[in-house]
């Protein structure tokens, strides 16, 4: 089987996105799992390198088209004046972090590479007439979803080898969940979580929790009425057409009796409901992916983690998981697709008595 | 030093209250750790222990100031009238949970008991012209707190060996959080924070975390401006004060990096951010303590289970683990209490030119 290409981002430039890259890559043998090109600043790499006191060979090309098997590969971006000042955003490290995300993903439009898997950025340094989104996983969307086909919308999902949590919302502030939490909303996140545990995932028939959104799923509507009025509504008609939900299911005790261990996948309703338990259970193995896009994208879980970048002191655990996930992700969408695909050519039936 | 006389609620009596209870109090030798007091419907507690494949042998007594040391006495209440439907609340299940409750409370009242130990309550049945409220948090508070002392409040905190979360609001849908969140409420709540793992706790200077309201702690408000306007105000202030208040901490994060373990205390600002990650980590043996008023109570973090209702399938644990902290608590307070006060007389210089 042909390595992938795997395309990886710097991130913001005074975090730690080059150090838990080049940590994750460097190890002996990790060439053989696949073909890494970093999208980075070539100073800052050679930087990292002293800073975490390791020494690599890399191929710089001007594209990853270029990039060979067996090699460590940089895309250089930027130029050699960039300043990094370690431990707080700046414009140059956000813009730094905008251009090797921009550069990446044109490699990845173009096929030149199989996945991206993304450094940490600073969501307000990136901020610029080319970047007004709220993270990622929105800038992804922009970019590769299918304008002529509604369903065709990012969703994120992080997971670990034991759980997979999906966000009904994002990045959105608390007090503007509520009115986001709306049953048709719900019905295509399921469908689309169920689609991608399918195809991404390997799961066979995919059955998946529905967290509630209030305190104990609104007690019968003295705490909210959403449960009521949305969530099981839409469940219920997501069991009319054969999908397997389940729920709603009030967050603190889902999480408390192990519950989710009963599920393949499981939708919560806000940023932290999902992500404060997930993160509690996979600590530092948990990874991000961008379901729901023809493109696959995986990145760490956690942040730019300012308090210590540059002091060779970042756990690229959560990188090189997202790298070794991206993998998985392709092969099993392959998987998919091959089997899905008529591997027969459909006999026609010639009309005897066509016109003559 | 004498037994502690721990008063216990059958809660909802169609769910695993008496179970729980039970099942916590027979083992051998419970009564020499205290003298257990259950507030409860005397045919359903031989109707349970029939159910479990118990028998015990129980003192009946008319008021808890009865009871006796290495006895259980069982304070009847209701009559034997009362039909139990395994499984689903009923107005009969709440009204029982209700009058179980206000016995116990007017004990704790008179001084018959030391602690309160409430099993689950079904929040909608058990509503009534004389129970309107979310939970029991807020009827103890309505009960307890001192009208002439306005920072007299009730706080709910969950707790086992290793971590405390205590919650800024409580039984409030998500719709109403954002508006809760105010500086001065936050101010409020750090301060009982600080006090009850002074008092009760034995913490000598508590470390507390704040944790933020929003995904990324706001991500320098493009994800909403409570931080910016009302938590980060409420650290500096309370620092000020010489409390040692940290954060404000993303959930996810503060969760995932098992940052929570470098403090005393954590104030989550709502309901499922503080009990998701918290019930995640304590599993069966997280407890749920009412701070902030002169009487002490504490119960299972779990509620009436009714799916394995009357099966005797239902874990103690946290039962058991609510009662042990119950005297916990009671023996801190005594200790911090005692050192609080005055241990010698102050002499009083008398004065020699006093009017003759």
């Amino acid at each position: 089987m042909e390595k992938l290409k795997i395309g990886i981002t710097q991130g913001d430039t005074n975090g730690i996105g080059l150090e838990i890259a080049l940590k994750s890559i460097i190890p002996e043998g990790f060439t053989e799992i696949c073909t890494p090109i970093l999208f980075a600043n070539k100073k800052l790499v050679t930087q990292t390198l002293h800073n975490i006191g390791e020494s690599l060979k890399f191929q710089t090309v001007a594209s990853a088209s270029e990039a060979r098997p067996g090699k460590i590969s940089v895309v250089s971006i930027g130029d050699s004046n960039l300043q990094v000042t370690y431990g707080s955003p700046s414009p140059e490290s956000g813009h730094a972090a905008f251009e090797s995300l921009r550069a990446a993903c044109d490699a990845l439009e173009n096929g030149e590479i199989d996945a991206l898997v993304t450094a940490p950025i600073c969501k307000e340094a990136i901020q610029s007439e080319e970047f007004k989104f709220p993270g990622h996983t929105e800038y992804l969307e922009s970019r590769f979803a299918d304008s002529d086909n509604p369903d065709s919308k990012a969703m994120m999902i992080l997971f670990n080898d034991d759980i997979r949590v999906a966000l009904l919302t994002t990045h959105l502030p608390i007090a503007k969940v509520s009115e986001a939490i709306r049953a048709d909303k719900i019905i295509e996140a399921v469908k689309r979580l169920d689609h991608t545990l399918r195809r991404d995932f390997g799961c066979d028939r995919p059955r998946i929790a529905v967290l509630s959104l209030n305190p104990h799923s609104g007690d019968g509507g003295l705490l909210g009425n959403e449960e009521k009025s949305e969530i099981i509504p839409a469940i219920r008609s997501l069991n009319d057409e054969k999908i397997l939900a389940f729920g709603p299911y009030a967050a603190d005790g889902f999480f408390g009796t192990e519950n989710w261990r009963n599920f393949d996948g499981i939708l919560a309703m806000y940023h932290d409901q999902g992500l404060a338990p997930f993160k509690t259970i996979a600590k530092q193995s948990g990874v991000n992916f961008t379901a729901g896009l023809d493109v696959i994208r995986t990145s760490p879980d956690h942040g730019t983690a300012y308090d210590i970048a540059g002091q060779n002191q970042a756990d690229p655990t959560s990188m090189r998981e997202a790298i070794y996930k991206a993998i998985d992700i392709v092969r099993a969408r392959e998987r998919y697709d091959d089997a899905s695909a008529d591997p027969l050519p459909i006999s026609v039936h010639k009309s005897t008595n066509k016109p003559q």
